[in-house]
């Protein structure tokens, strides 16, 4: 039933969607269930006695200004730092091409407010980040889904979309989310050189690049982008960069970054100063407090070890229990798997048996940004215990025997 | 020139202006100009000590909770602890009807996203806050100007401007930024009846009610509109009532709160989730743990005294240097007190010759939406210290006794 306040003013708001993820997550706050569902890190590898200590120095010797309104920009210091990360990388770039963001989702929704007018085409993955296409959902977007396969997006399928004039390439080149795969080299070479053909600029999602258990760190496509052109990127690039210190120090922080042309992100600066101002003084100098002096890099390996052991438990206990008709990815890195079930089975039903089972996970099809993979399913294994892991993907295991066997697929 | 960067890809992102505001906020940083001009709390009134023991307890007891990605509403014990203030001023809300934000800025652009398509109206008070302006500005909004007096909008004015069939009616009620008028009791209970009438919601933007020097508390519109209709206003009021830690506590933290209709934090929840996920779980639980136990209550009896003498000085000095052709507001509270100057003058030049002289303040005409007040100007009295207040108040005195006198004005 409909309240009188919704009556009277409903028609003078927006229409919106609900988010499946979002119901989701609330599963995952049951204790009893054992959730592959949302995208948390593990908390047994928050840094706490660093971000104690940080928060102490940072009150005591610049309180003053870790408390006050700060530039729109970003914490100077924060800002040098991460330019000097980046050319570890040899991505050659200034304080001025980097704009600190409250989290990679408020730079998605800023750079969909940038670029996007109603019904503008953007190229995804297929499937692709679900956080994205909420962003720009939002204003209106319409996408061009590219296959993928387990080296990324396939370029052949690239050209194509290319020719539809959308505003941007959106890619998630490490590890992606969700499917777990890395973007091969040569393809990212390809992707450089299609989008600075047709003139369309790509926006590179990395959250997990630092993320790697195995395999050779395979260079960004801004930088590759950055050496194609041969020119000063860091006023020329066709490359929006972002990352984030949500997997390697702490999402409750919410301190991300762009890294882009000058041009780009001074639109963006005036786009966060209408939306919220700037990203918490204080959060963007504990950040810096933390990471400085190479904690960070210390850090990361005790986050590769912890998420490795974990995906390798998950990835034995599916070859052990789960049924020859189901197959998933092995990612290199990151956070998640992929599954994919019989063609013909439909993991929304299967996820409302698996509560049942107490056991979580995210189908499929909402990555999906027009449609299809109603057979496969997300799964995480960053924030479960190696234990809590390997029981709850023999529960879906069992489940998926069951399933198989009752729909009468044999190998 | 233009850079090869833009001239591929500038007509792919959207047009905006520069801000005012934010070019003077960069003057500020001069460390040798008294700047009346920004909107910072003083440093002095921080609770530096009180933020050192909330950090070291949020994270002691509840580290892994403080750096995880939270829910999109806001953290639970803060949302019940604004439910429990809002009742002290005889306001029933439930945690539903609250949404924690990332500063006020952040509520007004949802605001803004929710409720604006191209072109539609909003009714401000003229002057009225900027960064309001330039967060609905994105949204394509245009402005219905109601004139104020010292008492606040004038109500006569408003229904004509209701009649055009704008959005929603947007009031700083209390020592409004910049005139630093008080909305007067007569005319909030006129606003709320007018409101109801017309069927257009109120947005109440209240981030200085706490601030009150002298005089009593005045009843905000949201329970003054809860009485009138005398329901459920959970459900059915008719207002959308902001506030923020920001000038109780610190800025720095970017917490703010909204509290509505249900069906309208629904939406914002939408909103907030596709924008940036959450407000930083640490810092949520950092305003709550300082502001629990009666501690705000005593904090801002420090922040009135401090402010007090400030103002105090800044409208001493004026009365003694400022010459007889000039005119000011005298705020009961808040932190801005608003200068008009003789017919004819412009405060644009004026700030020119004063920022030689070492002081700032921000010319009147970019509170106006519709143009108009070029003679006037806006003037902080929270951030300097009461010296540099008399100082530079005396310096800005000085400089317009001359240039009365040379534009041949007198009394």
């Amino acid at each position: 039933m409909e309240t009188p306040w919704e009556y009277r003013y409903a028609h003078r708001m927006q229409k919106m969607g609900s988010s499946v993820i979002r119901e989701l997550l609330k599963l995952t706050e049951q204790p009893d269930i054992i959730s592959f569902g949302g995208g948390l890190p593990a908390p047994e590898v928050f840094p706490l006695k660093q971000f104690k200590e940080a928060c102490n120095s940072v009150l005591e010797h610049d309180g003053a200004q870790a408390l006050q309104y700060g530039t729109t920009e970003g914490y100077l210091p924060l800002r040098k730092m991460i330019a000097r990360h980046s050319l570890r990388y040899s991505v050659e770039v200034e304080p001025e091409n980097i704009l600190i963001t409250s989290g990679s989702q408020q730079a998605l929704d800023f750079i969909g407010r940038l670029f996007l007018n109603r019904g503008d085409y953007i190229v995804v993955e297929s499937p692709t980040y679900l956080g994205a296409l909420q962003a720009w959902n939002a204003y209106g977007a319409q996408y061009i889904s590219v296959p993928m396969d387990e080296h990324g997006m396939i370029v052949a399928e690239l050209e194509k979309a290319l020719r539809i004039g959308p505003k941007f390439i959106y890619i998630l080149p490490n590890f992606q989310n969700p499917s777990g795969a890395t973007l091969s080299l040569e393809r990212r070479k390809q992707i450089v050189e299609l989008a600075d053909k047709y003139g369309v600029p790509i926006v590179e999602d990395d959250p997990y690049g630092q993320l790697r258990y195995e395999g050779d760190h395979l260079p960004s496509i801004n930088y590759l982008d950055s050496e194609y052109r041969g020119e000063d990127a860091a006023y020329t690039g066709n490359v929006i960069y972002l990352s984030t210190f949500s997997k390697l120090l702490s999402p409750g922080l919410r301190v991300a970054w762009v890294i882009a042309p000058q041009q780009v992100i001074k639109k963006l600066v005036h786009t966060k100063q209408a939306a919220d101002l700037h990203t918490a003084t204080f959060n963007q100098m504990v950040a810096y407090e933390v990471s400085k002096g190479g904690f960070l890099d210390e850090h990361v390996k005790l986050i590769r070890a912890t998420y490795k052991e974990r995906r390798d438990v998950m990835l034995e206990t599916m070859e052990e229990i789960w049924p020859a008709e189901t197959s998933w990815t092995r990612p290199q890195g990151g956070m998640f798997l992929w599954g994919v079930l019989p063609e013909g089975m439909d993991t929304a039903e299967v996820i409302k048996l698996a509560i049942e089972r107490k056991v979580a996970f995210v189908p499929g099809a909402a990555f999906h940004a027009n449609g299809g993979g109603k057979n496969t399913m997300r799964l995480n294994f960053s924030y479960c215990s190696p234990e809590a892991i390997r029981e709850g993907t023999t529960r879906l295991g069992m489940l998926l025997r069951e399933l198989v066997k009752k729909n009468g697929i044999h190998s």
